[in-house]
């Protein structure tokens, strides 16, 4: 074996660093005079198109796929370069890597794919836990004329609605503290701090002068609040300039209409607000609670409660985990979807359940489609979540696969249970004519399941 | 292009059909016949090896191997045979396609990898949640012969230790009901139906004859109850035969030293318990509750509470939601792990954290470790989840990559953080002579975290 590498070996070396690098004028112009070069592993084991979706170099992938590079070898840990960029977060390399050729008829195209982002989801604000604590801080900001107040009605925010050219649009209100100021001195009235906005960029902290605390201060981005009022929504309504103001009476399908930014903002809210409306008293004694932590804690009055003694999930907002999983038939090509009573006719969904007590979330899967439709369950694979703040789940959402077809239906729960065809569920979620059955609507995390399982490229 | 296929077209579809059918003494010959159709994929796309892998057929993909077979090659949507057993749940072939060769400094073998099974997290009973309402069932079940009864006082169960051959051995206490009748008497006594024991083989209902619900009844397989009362603890420990029981004082120590399956058991039982003692007044209102569905709810005595109008997670056990994540640092050759004041000296850990209303599962990790340690977070990946009873967590576990990579620890939550290169982790997790610092031990899913990580077959 030379100790010399070749010219060869050292073209490779500068095609890799080029790639790793992200010099896409390099790698076009090295690939013109050595085609060959295209999908050599390095020393390392790793392609150029590896290396250039390991940093996250869009063009230099374009780049290499153009030039007809072997987007499926693998390094010595069996890693597509798909696999890199989707490990390292790049997304928009994995979904350019993921897309199918045309003309494949099992699958939809990888760019089809919508991103792991489920409505609720989104973090509009930086919560800023850590000042909770901070009394003095937070007497500042509720003050500031920049911070933003939302008002809730019996758990529903005072939202307003346009209608114009088709489209509906449904906006949070929002007010200034000169508009609630009245409202946060009245005893009933639950006040939740939220956060602050995101800055876009970050400041730098080296300025100085001037009263260091008001310029801190001043500094800071509009800090959000919920407000919780038992007063009467008629007269809440008549504080807002906007039109068409209403507190929506069926949160579970009218909260679907918010901006993903709104939605995420309202997660969170609602689900604070309705603990403290159901949580009011200590579960340990009975007694009084008061409101502490900028509306994130509950504190029992009574000195004698062990609950003061020590930390106790009594004083903290409740978040229930369910499960929610699409459960692939043994075959791949069918999926087990049920419906409830209460679902508009003709819809169909997957099946759900609260984690209980002592329970992985896998195993929460496999016992709830057997009590559920009788199916029994083999692997659990996590696919993303959502907050569902009706009042205060976590959905967790799964893809799973039966071992076992037979179905029996637990009808008090739910109303029936069927095997969906592929074919069937693509009809269902792309508005075929007259689809056999219906699915919930985008923002729910079933919808996402479906189309997640309708998207990987599985042709087992 | 020819209609007819080639002999060796033919060849190879035979060979194909033979791994998917797991012949391997079939597979056998024809390699050695012709031996170049080992790597070959079919009209499907797929080699020998991956349909073995698919259909789950050990002796089958053992043998490709044995000949030399590509396990890196992949079909049309990327996957290798590996991961086509991992999806399909053949862990024993995942494991072995898995393994890396010898020699290969760069990561551990695969089969050092720990199933994916955390402590507490085996699901050693049936739960049989819809027989909770069946109070008739449920009586006939508690005067049973075979029931089991575990017993709690203040939240720890009465366990045996035997220590030999240097050894510990600690065991759950088991019970009969004529041992615990006079306790489920007294009103303090909470009981909380836990399952039936899993049957080893279904048994066919197909016998029939005698009484109907006698029959159905004897056929069914032990239940096991927890009972948690305010007894006298030294009082209680006369009721056992065995030798050296006790309640263990530090259940977060103690209980690690039962066998999975018990510890299986406790997850559910503690949590619930726990629950009961912390829950006994209606949050809602203040007032008393009572216990209802074997122990798995409790609702008001106030006729009036609008907890008992619809359904309220107030009268359901808590479940907590805690993120526990392992953050690896931008070059992939280092991970942050952090320690509390509490920890023994020298440990370190995962950092973990509440989720919070309204937060995704992959928000809630970016929060905490920018709270915690001013480290911010890219992609978060689920890994598994463990029950931790302490009084009633559901810690979910995640892999993270950082991208910053400054630390600015939040005293009040950890003392320290740190970037812990692979090397030293990967001493510590191995009893080096000397290690650096410890990590939690293994019944912990820090402590699997910290080993997946090693363990995967990273060389990015």
């Amino acid at each position: 074996m030379s100790v010399q590498p070749s010219a060869q070996e050292e073209l490779l070396e500068k095609l890799l660093d080029a790639a790793a690098r992200g010099h896409v004028t390099q790698v076009t112009s090295m690939l013109s005079h050595v085609p060959s070069l295209i999908n050599q592993a390095g020393n390392s084991g790793w392609t150029a198109l590896m290396l250039a979706a390991r940093h996250g170099h869009y063009p230099v992938v374009e780049e290499l796929l153009s030039h007809g590079c072997d987007k499926f070898s693998v390094n010595a840990s069996s890693q597509t370069a798909y696999d890199i960029a989707k490990f390292w977060g790049h997304r928009h390399i994995s979904n350019l890597l993921g897309r199918t050729d045309d003309g494949c008829l099992r699958v939809l195209p990888g760019s089809d794919l919508v991103p792991q982002e489920n409505y609720f989801g989104r973090e509009t604000l930086d919560r800023l836990s850590a000042k909770r604590t901070d009394k003095e801080w937070m007497e500042v900001r509720q003050k500031d004329a920049d911070t933003v107040y939302l008002l809730f009605s019996s758990l529903s925010p005072m939202v307003s609605c346009s209608e114009g050219d088709g489209t509906e649009e449904t906006k949070l209100c929002r007010f200034r503290y000169e508009a609630v100021r009245d409202l946060l001195q009245k005893p009933a009235t639950v006040l939740v701090f939220l956060g602050v906005e995101r800055r876009k960029t970050p400041s730098s902290s080296s300025s100085s002068s001037s009263s260091p605390q008001t310029q801190e201060i001043s500094k800071e981005p509009p800090a959000w609040f919920a407000v919780g009022t038992d007063e009467d929504a008629a007269e809440l309504l008549k504080r807002c300039r906007e039109k068409n103001c209403l507190f929506p009476k069926t949160p579970n399908r009218d909260l679907l209409k918010l901006s993903e930014e709104e939605a995420g903002v309202v997660a969170q809210a609602r689900s604070v607000l309705a603990w403290h409306s159901r949580y009011s008293f200590c579960p340990t004694c009975g007694s009084s609670t008061r409101l502490e932590e900028g509306g994130h804690k509950r504190s029992c009055l009574n000195s004698d409660c062990r609950s003061l003694r020590g930390v106790h999930n009594t004083c903290y907002p409740r978040v229930d985990p369910v499960v929610i999983m699409l459960v692939i038939h043994p075959d791949g090509n069918q999926c087990l979807l049920g419906r409830k009573k209460i679902f508009p006719v003709g819809m169909f969904s997957c099946l759900a359940g609260f984690i209980e007590p002592g329970e992985t979330m896998e195993e929460a899967v496999r016992r709830e489609v057997e009590e559920e439709s009788g199916v029994k369950v083999g692997p659990v694979q996590y696919v993303s979540c959502q907050p569902w703040p009706m009042p205060s789940s976590l959905m967790i959402g799964c893809l799973s696969v039966a071992i076992s077809t037979d179905i029996r239906v637990d009808e008090n729960e739910i109303e029936e249970a069927r095997w969906f065809p592929r074919q069937q569920v693509i009809d269902s979620l792309f508005r075929a004519e007259s689809p056999t059955f219906t699915v919930p609507p985008r923002q729910t995390i079933a919808h996402q399941l479906i189309r997640h399982w309708i998207g990987i490229n599985s042709n087992l």
